[in-house]
């Protein structure tokens, strides 16, 4: 039986088209395992849990390789990889979807195999359906911490699961469009304890350049983005931003409010670069470092 | 002649009536300079140039007289006082404007006869023509610091005169849709950027909900507004911010990146406060003490 890596992601990996005010690129590696699982493995040993076709190329398998990512969860079906084509117009903070391919998604029904459970669990945007069916497999006394992400269209169209999700999970990542969307509360604080209420012991909400709002039963947590003159592909910032989170507390092995508001402080970081170039260019080229570098800046910038 | 106060506001004395949510009021004490005035009396002695009519109400006077605030330059003039009528709908971050009886403004020529110029000048929000004309009044050695407000209808239709005001002053308070109408801008970095070129040394960028963004030739600084559950009413909140700011300013008597971070906290701080019921009923409920306290709850909310 094989050795679960410390965190896990169960997600999509994708072959995506995108067109922002500075460029249009036909054939993009993403997905929100592929950012969640890059972005994490600068803390921690993470594993992708997800579905690609046979078309999916060798360079991109290579590409996580690079990071040492567990791929034994990366099941190859007959047919073609999800595929998303996206648009983002002058303000960068919403993508329109301009199509969507599910393919080899449609089969996908996530086997998890590992010896024992892991330790970190993440549930990228996924039907809630699945996260469910994922959650029935990860149980025993190694699980310490599950957390989700989800978003408007699993809202709209299956809001009962998303409430069973949230019902069952520690932590949730939503942005506010999404957090509002679910509560029907405009008040961001109201939002977050009405979804705290729902189940999830930490709620993070993201807020695109304005950063992230934590609410806990341990406290509120208020954290700024860092400051960018260019965002060049929003594509995968929530994605990398949990990856960093739930990378960090893998590392950390213990959630609290302290390590939760490290943990966001980097996952907020790790966005930052993301956004930077098209796909996972840009965090190919940085290190730990970098982060770490970037994050002395962030707290001189907020402190009085 | 008579000796100056630390700190002017040039702005307007209103009497505003108000629609949100959580209710409908009629006469509401406003104005830029009123709400100014009353937030920075908490830090230092201020006074107001301003404009009102016969009717103006004597409480509404004796509202400004509890804080000890200078009216020698409180000029009546026969007529009307000036009338702002708005609305809030569920999001409470615009106001609609719908009714504006500008009355005695009409004839308003702010005219500063104090024995020196006072340290601290702030221009709120009025026609640039009319701050163009003060700044021509404050000069001198006295002089320290000046600091504008402005608003999406000038810088529509007088954009020249803005920019005008903006090459004169030591500082520019304005919200994140004016900064990006202003410059044209979509990124706030790179539109803050912007305007510092246009001359303000310290360009405050006001983001709401989610606070506020200082961009100086010292540094950047950001700080997330304190978080509330329920917002009230909105009126006021910018020049109650202002005069936070500007009020700890004027107190601390030297500007620099270190005394304008905490002048920016506070400032968020009597906002806060000032949101929480119509017009300046709640601010007139709290002592220092009260931002002493919030503000150490804020300090530890955005503390990693």
């Amino acid at each position: 039986m094989l050795k679960p890596p410390y965190l896990i992601v169960i997600g999509t990996v994708a072959i995506d088209e995108l067109s922002t005010p500075f460029g249009v690129e036909q054939k993009v590696f993403g997905g929100s395992a592929s950012y969640f699982s890059y972005a994490a493995s600068f803390f921690t040993k993470v594993g992708v849990v997800a579905v690609v076709g046979k078309d999916f190329p060798e360079e991109y398998r290579q590409v996580l390789e690079e990071r040492d990512i567990d791929l034994s969860h990366l099941e190859v079906l007959p047919g073609k990889t999800f595929h998303w084509k996206g648009k983002y117009e002058t303000d960068m903070n919403s993508a329109i979807t301009l199509q969507t391919d599910l393919n080899v998604l449609l089969d996908f029904k996530p086997k998890i195999h590992y010896s024992k459970t892991p330790e970190f669990v993440f549930l990228a945007n996924i039907d809630p359906d699945l996260q469910l069916e994922v959650l029935d497999q990860v149980h025993g006394s190694s699980l310490k911490f599950v957390a989700c992400d989800t978003m408007n269209f699993w809202i709209k169209n299956k809001c009962d699961a998303v409430k069973k999700v949230l019902g069952r999970v520690h932590a949730v990542f939503m942005n506010d469009g999404e957090a509002r969307q679910l509560t029907g509360e405009v008040n961001l604080i109201k939002a977050a304890q009405y979804i705290h209420h729902l189940g999830p012991e930490y709620v993070i909400i993201k807020k695109g350049e304005h950063g992230a709002l934590l609410y806990s039963h341990e406290g509120v947590f208020i954290y700024p983005a860092y400051p960018l003159e260019t965002v060049f592909d929003p594509t995968g910032a929530g994605d990398s931003f949990a990856g960093g989170v739930m990378g960090y507390l893998a590392a950390a092995r213990k959630v609290n409010l302290k390590t939760m508001k490290t943990a966001i402080a980097y996952g907020s970081i790790v966005a930052s670069f993301t956004v930077e170039k098209f796909g996972l260019e840009r965090l190919r080229e940085v290190k730990r470092e970098n982060f770490d570098k970037r994050l002395e800046v962030l707290k001189k910038i907020c402190k009085i």
